[in-house]
C-alpha cells in the first residue's frame, strides 16, 4: 500500500509517519519509484505499536525508538520485552526512604526485580500518600495485595506470550500494563460492594 | 482545645474549620464561653475524614455533607458504607452500550452490585479505552483480573471493618479505595517482571 493508505488505516497523519521514518521509528517501505514506497501489514503493526508506547504509554518519541531498538535486536524477544518497556515507561518521584522501603518490602516477597522497574518509585510514593491521608496499611495486608498483584501479572504474562509476533508481544505488554490498571480498578470496587453485600447482608 | 489548637493538629485554617462548622460537616464543640468552644479527638477525626473525602475521595463539599450525613444516621453504620462512599465518588463518564457491556459482565460473575455503582462506568469505559488502543480482553482474561479484584475487595473489607469507629471505617474505605489503586498498580508492574523471570528465566 501507499503511504497515503498507511495514514488511513493507521488513523495517523502522513507527516507524522514521515517524521517516524526519519527518527527511525518506523521502518523504511519498499521503493517502488524515485519517491514511492510500498507499505504493508508489519508497517501497519508498527506505527500502531508506536501510538501504543507514546500515546498509552506516555513515552517520549526518544523512549519508544529506545524500546524499539532493543527489542528488535533481541534474539528472544518475549524474554526481555517486560523489563524493556518497563524501564522505559515515566517513573514517579520518589525520595530515597521510600525507594528503600519498597525494595525491603518486595525483598521480603522474594520477587526479583530489576532496579529499573517503575514499581519500587511508585510503591514507596504510593505508600507515603496512603500514610500521608491518615492511613496505614500493615505489611500482612500488604503481602495480601502483593499476592493478588501476582495472580494478576501471570494473567498478563499469558497473554503477552499468547500475542502475535514482537509487535503484538510489545502492544500487549503498553497497552495491558498502562490501561488494564482502571479496568482492575473498576472490578475492585464491583467486588467491594459485593463483598459487603455478601459478609454484611443486603444493603 | 480551642479551634487554633484543632487547626494546628489538623493542619487545616480557622477559616476553613469554620466554614465546615458553618456548612454542618463539623459538629459544633462545646461552648465554653459567648464565642469559645470546646474541641476534642472527635473533631480531630472528623476533620480528618472531611479532608479525606474532598482531598483524597475527590468529593465535594456537599458530597461529602451527603456521606456524613447518610452515614451518622445510620444506626448500623458499617453495613452501607461502602454503597455510600461509592455512590458518592466522582463517576467516569460512559455511553448507554459501555454500562451494558459492564452490566452483563458484572451480571455473569454473579455479583451483587448496585446500579449506582461508579465502577459500572469505569469498567464500560476502561474496556472500552483498552479496545480504542487495539487490544482485545477477552472475557475469560477478564473473569481471571475480577477474581483477583475480589481477593483484594476482601482484604479492603477486612481492613475497613477493623478500623476504630465511623470515623474510621469510612476513612479506610474512601483512602482506601481511592489511593490503595497505586500501590497496586505498582505491585503489578513489580509481579509482572518477578512473573517474567520465573517462567522465561534471568532476563
Amino acid at each position: 500500500m501507499r503511504i497515503s493508505e498507511l495514514s488511513e488505516q493507521t488513523d495517523v497523519p502522513i507527516a507524522t509517519l514521515k517524521y517516524y521514518l526519519r527518527e527511525g521509528l518506523l521502518m523504511p517501505g519498499t521503493a517502488t519509484g524515485a519517491t514511492r514506497a510500498d507499505y504493508g501489514q508489519r508497517h501497519v503493526d508498527r506505527v500502531r505499536l508506536i501510538r501504543a508506547l507514546i500515546d498509552v504509554g506516555g513515552l517520549s518519541v526518544a523512549g519508544a525508538r529506545g524500546v524499539i531498538d532493543a527489542l528488535v535486536d533481541d534474539p528472544d524477544p518475549t524474554l526481555d520485552v517486560v523489563g524493556h518497556v518497563h524501564s522505559a515507561l515515566p517513573t514517579s518521584e520518589a525520595t530515597d526512604d521510600e525507594l528503600a522501603r519498597a525494595d525491603a518490602f518486595v525483598e521480603s516477597l522474594g520477587w526479583s526485580t530489576n532496579p529499573c522497574n517503575p514499581g519500587r518509585a511508585a510503591l514507596g510514593s504510593a505508600l507515603s500518600a496512603v500514610e500521608a491521608a491518615g492511613l496505614t496499611i500493615p505489611d500482612e495486608r500488604l503481602r495480601r495485595y502483593a499476592a493478588s498483584a501476582r495472580e494478576i501479572a501471570e494473567v498478563d504474562l499469558d497473554a503477552a506470550l499468547s500475542s502475535r509476533g514482537l509487535a503484538g508481544v510489545l502492544h500487549t505488554v503498553v497497552v495491558g500494563t498502562v490501561m488494564v490498571d482502571p479496568v482492575i480498578s473498576a472490578l475492585r470496587r464491583l467486588a467491594q460492594e459485593h463483598v459487603a453485600h455478601e459478609r454484611l447482608g443486603a444493603g
